[in-house]
């Protein structure tokens, strides 16, 4: 270590996966920044869309519905995991919801100060205020509260390039073994699920101390 | 609280569904004893078959196996949780290996002082010493080693009494909503997974306080 700042170039850095539609994501994205930040580690963040990947694993939709006895286990996981995390929690009405808009504005945001908000927002809508989160007025809603240009950042999100990117992001996703949402990197090493984001930081802060 | 002796029948109690055959169980088996007596939980040991739960659910065997991504995480995962635990590991040449044969002298030990030791040898067999578990001999062998009757409690496990009461066993997992092991009941309250083992205890303790 030679004075590297906190978070510059050769901090040790986790790869974070996550959908907006996944419960399991919704308890990642409201706990990774505060984690990362305690293990000094930084978060690059990657939206991908679980869609296509469940789909191509052979399920028409999350397995949480697809399968009557996990899914009723899962809502109680989740009312329970988020007392734990003193997180607020409504089992959504409509599961798992399209998040096509607001992953593509995410798309946009990685790398950007106002990552972390929006996605907590977002997330908010979804499982706490029960709303659905592909329409551009509620993201333009929360674009706005964080004081960003909405309009331009929705017709961006909207435009060609993006569109491509998040299905080449998704492609990545699948070429990389990843099988649900959240999903952790550290350099090739792969951590599934909320319940391994500190194993997964661990691991980051571990590596850069090789 | 008046007095109870610290596994009294009033102690908290936590039902410890498994099977030999499952490796997250496998994590679970070896650690439940030390940290229920850390919480000052009782452990009510439920030995049940997971193929019949796994058949009724439409899979012919372990999702693991049956699903290649998620299966080729999975002894990744098991491994850095082996490690993080400080527990030895041997990803096993056969899986997932039949168990019903020390699934019913677990019946029979269920209840007994040694019972613990019994599974957690049992356990190493498979995922240690990478063993075919579902065989007198290495059973047998375990036995003695803990000064146990071995050829009249393996003559009392193949009986029918306990051979059915495994099958009926089983059948209250399923009836009980179990679609994994291993899978933790306090009261009502199901946690599934060896990640959910802490959260189980804790619950277990609570219940009690209030």
């Amino acid at each position: 270590m030679t004075g590297d700042a906190p978070h510059g170039p050769a901090s040790p850095t986790i790869e974070f996966w996550f959908e907006f539609g996944s419960n399991y994501s919704y308890l990642a994205v409201m706990r990774i920044e505060e984690e990362a930040a305690r293990y000094g580690v930084r978060i690059v963040w990657k939206p991908f869309l679980l869609g296509p990947i469940l789909r191509a694993l052979g399920m028409e939709t999350s397995p949480f519905v697809l399968h009557k006895q996990k899914g009723a286990y899962v809502w109680r996981d989740m009312a329970r995991q988020c007392a734990k995390y003193g997180l607020p929690w409504t089992q959504p009405s409509a599961f798992p919801r399209l998040a096509i808009l607001p992953m593509r504005v995410a798309l946009l945001g990685a790398g950007q100060p106002w990552m972390g908000a929006f996605c907590r927002r977002t997330m908010e809508l979804n499982f706490v205020l029960d709303r659905d989160i592909n329409q551009s007025e509620p993201i333009a809603a929360i674009l706005i509260d964080l004081n960003l240009p909405a309009s331009d950042l929705l017709a961006q999100a909207q435009a060609e390039p993006t569109k491509t990117r998040l299905r080449q992001q998704t492609e990545e996703a699948q070429a990389r073994g990843i099988f649900g949402a959240p999903t952790f990197f550290v350099g090739a090493e792969m951590f599934w699920g909320n319940d391994r984001l500190d194993d997964a930081l661990h691991w980051a802060v571990d590596q850069k101390q090789e």
